[in-house]
């Protein structure tokens, strides 16, 4: 392809953006991954990564995509034939769904309309008819990265609890993790799915396995065959910064930096920043007269918006015709969702500006591909941003004044 | 300073934005710059920058930036007290006005009110008037960075031949080369003068002498002292790849990437690009009510436009408000122009979705500083980008049509 | 760990050294993987990759470190139970038996003395035994990191056929592939297992499965349960450049600038290079008057020379005084090697000096650890080296005569 | 020129291997070098620079090469016809003193036989004749890049002292800044001279002049004209980290990180290190026959070895052999000493192994090139290294013992 002046747009939900001083990180010379030098970056990155997971519990990392941690969390708790309870909050949470089905387990998928997220309630009920115990674990996505919907887990819990039920509670945070607020300990989740390529602002290559003791006691009797991403293979090495096997260490160089950056932000920060952008998308999509996908303002995502085309238009289309024109990607509608929504990824290394640039190539988009749309969302965004950026002022000030 | 999420918008008139993969050719170790690697590149890069200035004629590149190539331009050809016409176009064309005085030139500055751009009458005047041909050299600075104002080069020319005037014809394009179209052959100039850090797309330390045949003629009776500057130690070792003393091989790199990349996409191309997005400036700051610096529209820079803030207000505050609340960096109003202008770089790597990015700063700052103004300029250069966009396809199709 | 002046020496057999350019095409920004720039990316990738592997038949590409291409290999072949017949070749060996087991096959390990490549004899044997072909793979490592032997797969391959057992033939290049000649599909091997971080000179986090059309046959009915592994969700995305998740985007890039030089090196070049470097190496330490591991010289390996220290000394406190004292990381003896022997890698991005500023490292660690042994390895490989490029001297000449 | 598996080795004197960690940090996007970042950039690297120069006095940096300091550090402090005493050291001595002429200048070049370093002698003769105080400075090379002598400064300031001259000391320290003890401060040098393509271990794009309160004083009254290189310029905008022209900020980056390791490792370190690196090549010298071309042992340099080949050899053609062979760029004999000897440089980012790998490469392209010497130039080399590698481990027991 030939040279596009400037920089590339690249507003998928994931991967994201990755801050220039994380590529830099990655690329120097890769070093022995027995010698002391690692040791010392893989006792930093696994001690840091925690701090983002808000866990004081072992943190697993994989030289793998998302999908690898998705079938580490299952084989190394489950055994064959066990039942899962899973919700069925879109694309990815169909896909996990699958894979345990091919993994030999028994999973069992509560419907979802795909605007929804998990039902707290709906779990609950299955639960509560489970007086066996026969559901071994209970899997959702927090943030499903197919729909721009957020699962409130801290309600799923709840849920489970009630109850009294032993399930194990697995949660998928590959969209949501270092964007939106997530809680491993506090919420009591005994497995927490992550990956490099969103929130954490690297490549993908690298995926993780957040584990609490419950996992821990519940792997000793797990029966699927597992090897490449058995936990106990990996806690004993671990424990001094060295890897069962081979490391993707310039990954890990990145990871380094990126928690650095993230940690330097404020993971407060890095969650009101994702909030705010959020928020300016959905002004800009209210104002072009367009439906958002998410249907319960509870659950709207901060790490990406899907928008729903009008009836009769074909969003593929529109985002063809804003890479051509405008030289920026936009996530496209999964499965049963092909050319009804477009997607807007507003997560990882992004700033105000960036972001404004992107709603300015959706609307001119929508012009370029005739699709009925009122203008002004860009001017919605604008008045919302600048409004916070006045209320920032306004709140330096006075804490200046009482200083 | 602290982390900030997001890329920094560098819209000052240069340093420009560099593209990534410029960044990336310049960061390979350094090589033997008397070896026949290093003669190879020297060739292509000495070959390949004549192309940018049109010109089939000797260039030749200092490791200095822009300034240093100011003087070279005027120590090689000149002789201690010899007569030069400057047009004050504005602050630069003023420095190297200085500049001359401090070399022992005797300059004369044809005054202006920087808000045009160098007048080839009264130019032709002030030859006419020199019977004596005392005059040696016009120098007129191409594209005012001060001012956003672009200086009709063919109109000197034609001016200075209309009246068969010998002086030499120099030429400052610092922030106009490969930004806006520029032809040292065909419009006869002696000496353009440019650097790297602006439509070159490079960082900062590499600048530029393009030499006529009269100007080499002109350079052996020329008395003022030189060394570092010397065309003549540099055209010698040229001719086989080398320089003289040792050559900022890295950024040689990176001007050897930068230069494959503005030929890939093609001068006129770059220059419709740098043309659209001034036009779309234009546009928002007419809607927004502000005043353009520029006040001749044939003399509209296309790399930076100039904006005059309202009476009684302060540019460089609204500068730092922009810089604070959405990391953009803008240009300042220099010396007697100070706080009140601002200046937006519309150059180098750059696209339609970065400048959107840039003028919703632009119109975000204006309403966190308080500055009156009308909404509507993003509105505004949105509607004629898309329209821009909307043309090119309807090109693409009519061309696909008859073929 | 504080600064020390120059490159660190990584001299472990791999990770290897990383070209400069591998490292900088890899530090560009990530794409969307479902984009058209990725499908051009992809496309290319996947099928330059096949040269280095010498064949025709699909290559999976996986984000993973080797040991899940081991997996991989199993996972997609067999089913529960089945037999696997394993050479005991070393620690790498050994660990693949463990895997294989823990994934539920019934592995059975033909034992080696680690000084030996697998025995193309005694496989025949066994595979003449089993008349009922419950064997259902026979697997080899092509080139056993922990030791420096080299196996003889075109020999395992004529067993195999001799006696016509159906069992798969998989093997595992690791260490061997774009260093040592490989021929996947001239040797009939059914599964190659491969990895990022040895000859394809790129960092770990990458590995590769390529596959014969019985092996996928074999896939047809094979039990083990996968999901992530699975060959087949790979092959239909794949045929046009894309991946059924999240692929390392940016390990791909450096795999397309690593394949993109060694082809342009020219693979029977780097094997020479390989075999050229291994054999200095060895008259090297026979010159120190010490022993190769390696007991056949028909196995010798061209990516690594392990060592054998004097009874009574401790390899790993020479390492640790060579990686003190002179900045460079030597392979260590692993499981019943430990504290036995070093290993020397001299395979990736390498050249003639760097290979003598390994062996000088070498022969001054010896003398600094005080470990009995005579001068003269330096000066012996100096001797060859200076010798074969005198060699290519005169053949050059030559041909120059000739033409 | 096609692809050479491995790092090439860089061992001309200058410009030297620069460490990855300096490349990475100037491939990050330049800033705007008139914002609150890069003043807080240009504030701490003319900080530390200074400790470089061992000066509390004022340090100016030049986007220029080190020629471009010569002609600084003259302009700046001179008037026309201005008599300067200099010492003909060899190639750059005398391109020094063309240069001084070129200026207008009335230099004096002090004969030199290119084997030995300015006579503080033969200086304080010349100065004792010249009653008036006609000298306005005298003008020595530290380390005469083109022969391997290193001039004692402290010698030429107590011959200038002892007669109470009262001409400016101007030195060049192009080749020993950061790899040669050198004290502006202690010494009394009133302008030093430096770049950055040295022992600061950066690309060649930066140059220095370190200033006395001498120089700056004579600087006022000096009539040479100077635009680009005006010391007042500068030093204005230094002290809010900022310059008078865009500074070449990418190269600053660089200087900031390179500063770091310097600072990181000690001077007194470094130093220590170029010493060994030149005295185990002075001594593979001697045993391969050959004969230094450094007359004086006191004058030694420790940042290059010049070395005769013997009458009738020409060592262009050995450089050539091992460019061709081994991939190591040497430099040449310059002017007069061409083909007479050739240069190793032991300088800048640099260890025990890679100087190792560089005199193997020699040893190699002397038995490659047919020129009689006798081999163990290596062999010596590496018992020097392993006995001061030894004595360090020795001195570090020690002093474990005490403590």
């Amino acid at each position: 392809m030939s040279y596009r002046s400037g920089r590339h747009f690249l507003q998928i939900p994931g991967p994201t953006n990755v801050p220039d001083a994380v590529l830099r990180a990655m690329d120097l010379p890769t070093i022995d991954h027995r010698g002391p030098t690692f040791a010392e970056l893989g006792e930093r990155v696994l001690d840091k990564v925690r701090v983002v997971f808000k866990t004081e519990q072992p943190v697993i990392i994989y030289p793998a995509s998302g999908t690898g941690a998705w079938e580490a969390a299952l084989v190394n708790t489950l055994s064959p034939g066990d039942r899962v309870l899973m919700s069925e909050t879109g694309h990815f949470a169909a896909l996990w769904y699958q894979l345990a089905k091919r993994l030999g387990l028994d999973p069992e998928l509560l419907p979802g309309d795909w605007r929804h997220g998990a039902d707290p309630e709906a779990i609950a009920r299955c639960l509560a008819e489970d007086e066996e115990h026969r559901i071994k674990a209970v899997c959702v996505v927090h943030n499903e990265t197919s729909t721009g919907v957020t699962s409130r887990i801290a309600e799923v819990r709840e849920a489970i609890d009630r109850i009294s039920h032993p399930a194990l509670l697995m949660v998928d945070t590959i969209s949501s993790l270092g964007s939106i607020d997530y809680r491993h300990d506090e919420w009591g989740v005994d497995v927490t799915i992550a990956g490099s390529q969103k929130g954490l602002m690297l490549p993908p290559g690298l995926s993780f396995n957040a584990i609490s003791q419950k996992a821990l006691v519940a792997a000793r009797e797990a029966r699927l065959p597992k090897a490449y991403w058995c936990w106990d293979d990996m806690l004993g090495p671990n424990a001094n910064g060295f890897f069962p096997y081979t490391p993707a260490t310039n990954l890990l160089y990145g990871l380094d930096k990126a928690l650095d950056l993230l940690l330097e932000e404020g993971l407060e920060n890095v969650f009101a920043r994702h909030d705010r952008h959020a928020e300016a998308t959905r002004r800009a999509v209210r104002a072009w007269g367009l439906e958002l996908l998410c249907a319960d303002e509870r659950e709207f995502s901060s790490s990406l918006t899907a928008v729903l085309v009008p009836e009769g238009e074909n969003a593929d289309r529109l985002r063809q015709v804003i890479l051509d024109n405008f030289d920026m990607s936009l996530g496209a509608g999964l499965s049963k969702l092909q050319g009804r929504v477009f997607r807007i990824g507003h997560l990882g290394d992004f700033n105000d500006l960036s972001l404004m640039g992107t709603l300015a190539g959706v609307e001119m988009g929508l012009a370029c591909a005739g699709i009925p749309h009122r203008q002004g969302g860009v001017q919605a965004a604008m008045a919302y941003l600048a409004e916070e950026a006045e209320g920032d002022q306004a709140k330096a000030r006075e804490q200046r004044r009482i200083a």
